[in-house]
């Protein structure tokens, strides 16, 4: 299946992130022809900044590739549900479908939270596919958070 | 009062975005000791980022500034009510206070639509002071837009 490789080069993505320290998310974003434009790893405390969110990264690359701040017949990819923010931004970017892994009850802004694209003043809402390969995801962000558990609690020793 | 001339700051970082052709907003961080870190007017169009909202430069350059991805005991002031993009941004950063002008029932995602502050999925929610010299933002927006339209009447001749 297409989407489950696309979703491979996000985890892909999710897991080098993981491995700079970030929390590790990983997004791709795949054109009209199923090229990919874009992919990236969250950077938030690489570039101290909060909104490098995969999500975020990769909508920005894929913009200055094509050179336009409309993604139309795009597709996101994604290891996690986005957070009210890239949701947000995914409409703004007009993309046509988002594709994600695992929930993420503690901050997803698509189906739960802020449930950002069920609102009047979301004015683009992408085709969402979620469960995408989730547990590969949630495996990798279960593992990440166990073993910072794991490095403070050393580290107050 | 001061939240007035940081406003005024805002006000002239949107009339500046408009003179550039894009919608007249714009945002001002404020440091703990009242120094301004960042000002920003959007510029979705110029560097074809839909996630370019005056918000999210400001934000940014003012974690680039400070070197950290949260902006702890900052405050940022902002011509219109954001967008659920940057309202998630504004908590991402930890912003202690968000000062804004004008509300905006069509893409507003604070007061209206997503509301994202109130939902458990966002971790930190800032002081909100709204209405802010709200009526020269309303005002400059109406006229950016009533020019818009009749340009493009202008065009269809």
């Amino acid at each position: 299946m297409v989407f489950r490789s696309f979703m491979d080069q996000a985890l892909a993505q999710a897991q080098a992130a993981g491995a700079r320290g970030e929390v590790p998310v990983g997004a791709v974003v795949v054109g009209p022809g199923g090229e990919v434009v874009a992919q990236a790893g969250n950077r938030t405390r690489e570039l101290h900044d909060p909104t490098a969110h995969a999500e975020m990264l990769a909508i920005r690359a894929a913009c200055a590739a094509v050179g336009s701040e409309r993604l139309v017949g795009h597709a996101l990819y994604v290891t996690l549900e986005p957070c009210a923010m890239c949701a947000a931004a995914i409409a703004a970017a007009r993309l046509a479908k988002l594709y994600y892994g695992a929930a993420d009850p503690k901050s997803g802004g698509v189906a739960q939270g802020a449930r950002v694209f069920a609102h009047a003043q979301c004015h683009h809402v992408p085709d969402v596919f979620d469960g995408i390969n989730a547990q590969a995801s949630e495996t990798m962000l279960k593992a990440f958070f166990a073993q910072k558990r794991k490095d403070n609690a050393d580290g107050c020793e």
